[in-house]
């Protein structure tokens, strides 16, 4: 017998998300229908409803806010000449955690990658250049994954602003274990990383 | 910095399902945010929205099922006289996948549970005994899980219904991992557990 079309499709939904395989997403959406309270059910699925709608990216970095600038770009002491380049959302909560780093962000929203046929049109590239167009930013942190991906964009964008003499360009240093993800990395990892960034 | 309301709302959410930590949970609720288009958002809303309004319990074992009747009970083709009592529709979905079981079921929607408390009020037990007395039955089969709880209930089942001189109780047979839930068995463990069941 199958299961009735709602719980499929439940199943189907859970099994997008990512590590969750199909027995997994089996015993989520079961759990959802024989134990989950109707309450619970509507905060989950007024929450699904609004994280698109009250939810947006920050019109300077990029990073997710309820309203037009994030309260990190908003923030008059936070250091605006030293941008961080991060490949997501995830990694800059994730460096903010170390409470170390005083400077602002740019996140790409994702990486070159040729085998999932992400480009450099993909990512807001254009929009890190018009911030340098201001002559303004002393620093550019390269905080990309220590993977193919984020290493195959550092090396495009040092490449990119290697004239930009004025430009200090610097990457996140070796501490991040190289092949994992930034997201994973634990803060005192991270905060190595921040201390011994060197010129790129 | 803390994450907005919204997403703060959809990690709780994710938190509350089985096997989902914090770490976790804010990993999913990113990948939503980050990663899933409109769409699938709009399917995920969907089906969590229609599980409690389209998906109803069988009135005769407590199944899922669409209609009043789940499939297997309205199946003439199955033995009516022997009921398998399960704790969970889990259960139940991971016994058919045996595909050697012809009787129906009858699931309890819990175990007896002094932690949780969860007592005999809050399990289908007066709707087995209806069921019982109608004389139809000639084999109870206890698959209620291999642990403290299904253990107690499977007992405390056994005792109610020793005076039922006509009706034979069984118990699946060891084969099912001692301390373990029935859902994470595989088939052949279930079929021989099926296969070797004994007077209870």
């Amino acid at each position: 017998m199958n299961y009735p079309n709602a719980i499929e499709s439940l199943i189907e939904s859970f099994a997008k998300l990512p590590s969750i395989g199909k027995k997994t997403a089996e015993r989520l959406a079961l759990y959802v229908y024989e134990r989950m309270s109707d309450e619970d059910i509507q905060v989950f699925l007024d929450s699904l409803a609004n994280i698109k709608t009250s939810v947006k990216h920050c019109l300077i970095c990029g990073n997710m806010s309820e309203t037009d600038t994030c309260s990190i770009c908003a923030d008059s002491n936070r250091d605006h000449s030293t941008i961080m380049v991060v490949e997501s959302v995830k990694d800059l909560f994730v460096m903010e955690k170390v409470n170390e780093y005083h400077g602002v962000y740019h996140v790409l929203h994702g990486a070159i990658s040729f085998s999932k046929g992400i480009g450099v049109d993909d990512l807001t590239i254009k929009e890190l250049l018009a911030k340098l167009e201001t002559g303004e930013v002393k620093e550019l942190i390269l905080a990309t994954n220590a993977t193919l991906e984020g290493e195959t964009t550092a090396r495009y964008l040092k490449a990119l602003l290697q004239d930009q003499t004025n430009l200090k360009i610097t990457r996140l240093a070796h501490g991040v274990p190289v092949g994992s993800d930034l997201q994973y990395a634990d803060s005192m990892t991270l905060l190595k990383a921040l201390e011994g960034r060197r010129e790129y």
